[in-house]
């Protein structure tokens, strides 16, 4: 009992020395070289926009988020009566508020890992470049550990979040216990998930115009080549990887992280009132050892990032494999420590006479096997090596019509993999956590749906590396630019080039991750939206306005309103890509006017002597992206309050699970078919593509051409809809928990 | 009594009216001018090519029914114990052949329908032809009269079939009661699903195979132009265009109406217990209801053909238009008597006061206004008078990528209002089902289901003139081919172009059609699905092996096994539409090959000395894609069954559900982003799409080449996957109906 409330102290200090470690790195990459003139001058028209972008967009949000507080906060105070709250005695105002403050906690700490993650990301890149000149190791270690700089203060920010808004709600609050305290919080992945949205969204809508409206404007129209600095939309291009990759994906995992830890802490709750009747040593543990667990998750991370080294002559996908598996390794230790410790069940056992901790031990491996498992899911399905990216540069020869078909057939494919992946992770998990013999008073089993909890945290503790790896694409893309740009020696260049390709791997594969770490997190944080509204039911069962046989015992898809609501979350689902994408072609217009403007007005940009607006275009872009991601923004939000509203609490959880099956499916297509459509035009690019004759079919051909197309298809696929999908499903799982009351009848 | 026992005559009746009805129609087109010699010589070559493809496909599929009979046949004898049957006394060996007969009866009538319909269409298209050098409004009424054969063949067929199988087993097989009768004939349903499978998916792949090899082979390869005939794939072509849009239309469609007969009448099992109960006159009439309402939307059919008429100088889309309205308004007129004289409830009535047999009949009137509503939103995303094709078009202008990423978009546009049609359906008719008041003993509503039912039935009343209307398409298609072919005079080939146009919108429309039924349908047969497994579970209490806590009263989706089973019927519609993509790759090579050697071993066909050899392209075509279909077929057929095993049955009623919305929403977004691509291209070549300064950009431009791109990845998704999927999700719901009792636990 001792040692698990001592264990508890591993949240603050792992968070803490997580974050201060942050701040290390941060200083450690701040403080190398910038190598030269030439390199800093792109550098620091990248930083210029970067900067115009993060006040724009975030200033956007962090207005919306005010708004959505004060929204929410109303809403919670008309609609969380006595009657419905699932804590009567803070029904209405107390509760009104205490939502609203976790709302904004939680939205200002994804705001600010995305800020600081993205200023660190900017200027991590001109290093790099700056190392490629001396190193490839070096190179490596600069691009990771500015990478690093998000992963650690995406993931500290979301546990002490978390922990420290429970922690004052439930000692500073009164009346309200530690078993009741994790469903005041669940603002806080509220507000992680409307950042999240908009972040991601808007970001991607950035992104992709950028890269669209640049290309199209110079290339096509002025007939400069692809890159050339005079066009400023060139900048808003290198931003803008920086913007999807670093801050967006950053959004999303921060959300994953919140809104699991929270979901987890609500079934611990089931867990909490097992232990406490049984007498067992120390029931709040299982609530706090979501917590735990990702705090192990910190320090391993920590370690791990002090693996990343090799020799020069290495493939340098191999050193960040190394930290991955060092950070796995080390988890497993973690979560053999925590479930021996914090999962004490005294003389009780599990199936075969065996501790219930072990069997959740075992649930939480499973979870970190699903994350090995898709990390290399993806690198079969997007990378050059293997059949589905072959298939499709050779259907590049007979033209983009088939080139297109090829990628949607690898697309449609790489669902079947996914499904089964995550459907033995549910099936073993939930198993597993079932042998632990968890039955509560009324005779059902809480350790099932626990195990799947545990094996989404074992899954989530290698995040902060994941996503270091993931911010390492970015950098390494602008440290290739920059190289690009300042005419670096071809030595440095050939380094950047191999690092931007292993970017391009560990960014697919970071969406993998996210996708089924989504739909793991999404499974638990609708079992916790059914036990709120058990509460809430509960709670009126007391007050003898409803009877037990009025208890969500199940979600019934027989039922005609749940399937409706299940139509309607899977359509939404397509109904939002569709919008998101139609985006990126409107915003794309907005560059394309102000560069021809610049072009027009500002003559001396042609012959070199007059430097283009980059910031202008920046702001003009950010702000198109904006006003387009309202439409899909609004949608989202709006769809699962209405259905609610209109067809019930038990219907808007079919339209929840439904669509969260159908949103996990369709980011796969579009994540893995994009990934694959971009590797095969690198494919031929290489000049691996070869004709019936053996002449290579490189860059110039019409195969190549043909993979072009495929290409730009891809681009707002995988960089808009897909990773916008992973926030949505989020967003749906947890605007219904917070507004559950909104939807009893 | 004596009425509604009467009026169960109209089924026999009608059904053999509308038989004699399509035979006087077969005489009186092929009585008719079969126009030049040169226009027969190439109908000639086309029917040859027909003709090859009926043996080989239909020698196939046969025997495939054959062993799928057998397989079944014994599945269900080494299942269907007497402690699992739904009809205990006939288990074991009779029940076994009972099934296996109704699969056999089921596949029999399905293919004898899409033969029949095949010969006439292959027939009508030289007197289309011919009429057209006369008249417009002659040729709009061969080609529509051609069409009907195979339309009242398929509905009067699956009504003859699915009525002499249920009065076959209820009079003349021992001890089996009225009410059992319904489940001994699921096996019809599923011998249709069975043959429609394979003739959808195999004449999908064979169609696109065919359109896809021929022009690489002939127009890029040899160099001639796109319909010559000396390259023996285009006649594969033409014939093409009968197999998809006659014969695998007419078996999905037979499909539609034989399943949805007998999941109705399953459910009329439930008002039939209650009218028994009460007392009302007569209680079969419910169980019959469903054949009554069906044959009087063949009578209504049969008069509106002789509604198609019109001025010469009128829209043929007008015509066509009239006559579905005069169908629409007489389905009304017929559903009022049938629900009037069969759904007698004595003095017992429905909510307000009002009838039962009112608040069915306008849940019947809501399904035809659903399907009115269908024909209209398919027309409003495909046609190139409205916004989505011409944005489409416009993104053209800037390349292939932008056409893809456009139609996609406007792809997954469409399952928004589609997916929301369906729900207002369901819910309206539900709500109006369960203001009938048909509670049962066990105090459970029956009407909600039994007023979905109904509105099914409604909506699947015009199903004969929908066909109709289909099979138009290919036979104006075919017509126009043979006016180029033979260099007919100018007028009558405008008039066949006219007639295609109005095609290409029949066609796409009955797709629409299709998926609305389709989605209906599957709603039904999963209600009767969870009827029948009730019903052996039931038997099972009785037999004290069970207890009722055991009856299947939510297909709970917050159920591991649940959850699980329904990620992988979502992700099975992707897979199972990526496996048929890649299929028509594979089969256009076959016909490339065959192609290419004839080229070469015939030396003469150059120089038209030598007459390519047609039949064996065709048949070399169907044989490969024969082959191809194997492994998508197996994947739709395996997968529900071992979920089933793996899992139980309640987790495959998850997995049918969720794959019915999945399989829905997807074949929406392949049929009309298809449809729409295909469109964009004709708006082009119409000259409608004009560059900034006014210049209209058509054929031969960048432009019209972007088009044609989209047009070609439209055309395996809205022919082959897309179609199929309507197959598959009825094949879900037949085969786990089927098997249930192999999934009890």
């Amino acid at each position: 009992m001792v040692l698990a409330s001592a264990l508890q102290w591993i949240i603050p200090i792992a968070g803490i020395a997580a974050v201060a470690f942050a701040l290390y790195l941060a200083r450690d990459v701040l403080s190398r070289d910038k190598g030269t003139q030439a390199m800093q001058d792109v550098a620091d028209t990248i930083r210029e926009g970067a900067d115009a972008f993060i006040k724009r967009q975030y200033t956007t949000i962090g207005l919306l988020a005010l708004a959505g507080a004060v929204v929410i906060g109303i809403v919670i105070y008309l609609v969380e009566t006595r009657e419905v709250a699932d804590v009567p005695d803070l029904a209405g105002a107390p509760i009104a508020v205490m939502t609203a403050i976790a709302f904004l906690v939680g939205a200002a700490a994804s705001m600010a890992s995305g800020i600081i993650g993205m200023y660190i990301s900017v200027r991590s890149n001109v290093r790099a470049a700056s190392a490629a000149q001396r190193s490839l190791v070096e190179a490596v270690q600069v691009a990771m550990r500015g990478g690093a700089v998000s992963g650690f203060l995406v993931v500290a920010l979301s546990l002490l979040g978390v922990w420290g808004i429970f922690t004052a709600y439930s000692a500073f609050v009164g009346g309200v216990t530690v078993r009741e305290a994790p469903f005041l919080i669940v603002g806080f992945g509220f507000g992680a998930s409307f950042v999240a949205l908009f972040a991601q969204l808007g970001g991607g809508i950035y992104t992709k115009a950028a890269d669209v409206g640049s290309d199209l404007v110079g290339k096509v129209e002025a007939g400069i080549p692809e890159d050339d600095p005079r066009n400023a939309g060139v900048i808003a291009d290198l931003v803008g990887d920086n913007v999807g990759d670093c801050a967006g994906r950053g959004a999303d995992l921060f959300e994953s992280t919140a809104a699991e830890n929270i979901g987890a802490m609500i079934l611990g709750v089931g867990a909490f009132l097992i232990a406490q009747a049984a007498g067992w040593p120390s029931p709040e543990a299982w609530i706090f050892f979501p917590l735990v667990v990702r705090g192990f998750g910190l320090l391993a991370t920590i370690v791990a990032i002090f693996f990343v080294r090799g020799r020069e002559d290495e493939n340098p996908m191999n050193m960040l494999n190394r930290g991955y598996w060092v950070t796995t390794i080390l988890s497993v230790v973690g979560l053999l420590i925590t479930t021996n410790v914090m999962m004490n069940t005294a003389d009780a056992v599990g199936a075969n006479g065996i501790p219930a901790w072990v069997w959740f031990f075992f649930a939480g491996v499973v979870g970190l096997a699903t994350s090995v498992a898709f990390v290399y899911i993806t690198q079969y399905y997007t990378a050059g090596t293997f059949r589905p990216v072959r298939e499709i540069a050779e259907a590049s020869k007979t033209g983009p019509a088939t080139n297109i078909i090829s990628g949607t057939a690898v697309g449609f494919e790489t669902t079947a993999v996914t499904a089964i992946t995550i459907g033995i992770a549910l099936f073993a998990s939930h198993w597993l956590g079932q042998q632990a013999n968890l039955v509560n008073a009324a005779g059902h089993d809480v350790g099932g749906i626990f195990g799947t909890a545990v094996a989404t945290m074992g899954m989530l503790m290698t995040t902060a590396y994941i996503l270091a790896m993931d911010t390492f694409g970015p950098i390494t893309d602008n440290a290739g630019g920059i190289a690009e740009f300042s005419h670096a020696e071809a030595g440095a260049r050939e380094i950047t080039d191999r690092l931007d390709a292993v970017g391009n791997t560990t960014k697919a594969l970071t969406k993998g991750y996210a996708i089924a770490s989504a739909s793991l997190a999404a499974f638990l944080l609708f079992s916790a939206y059914i036990d709120k509204v058990n509460l809430i039911i509960g709670n009126q069962i007391e007050a003898g306005t409803k009877t037990a046989s009025d208890l969500l015992t199940a979600v019934n898809l027989a039922d005609v309103s749940v399937f409706i609501a299940a139509l309607i979350g899977a359509m939404l689902v397509y109904f939002f890509s569709s919008l998101a994408i139609r985006a990126v072609g409107t915003t794309a217009q907005s560059i394309i006017v102000e560069v021809r403007r610049q072009f027009r007005e500002m003559p001396g940009i042609m012959d070199y002597t007059q430097r283009p607006d980059y910031a202008r275009v920046v702001d003009i872009t950010t702000r198109a992206a904006l006003r387009q991601m309202v439409l899909p923004g609004v949608v989202a939000v709006a769809t699962p309050i209405l259905v609610g509203i209109l067809l019930g609490h038990e219907a808007v959880a079919g339209l929840l699970m439904v669509g969260t099956i159908a949103g996990v499916l369709l980011a796969t297509v579009l994540n893995n078919g994009g990934g694959a459509w971009d590797n095969a035009k690198k494919y031929i690019e290489a000049g691996h593509l070869v004709d019936a004759d053996g002449k290579v079919l490189g860059k110039g051909t019409p195969a190549h051409a043909a993979a072009v197309v495929g290409d730009t298809v891809g681009d707002p696929f995988k960089d808009t809809a897909g990773p916008s999908l992973h926030v949505l499903v989020k967003l749906l799982a947890t605007i219904t928990l917070v507004l559950a009351p909104l939807f009893i009848r």
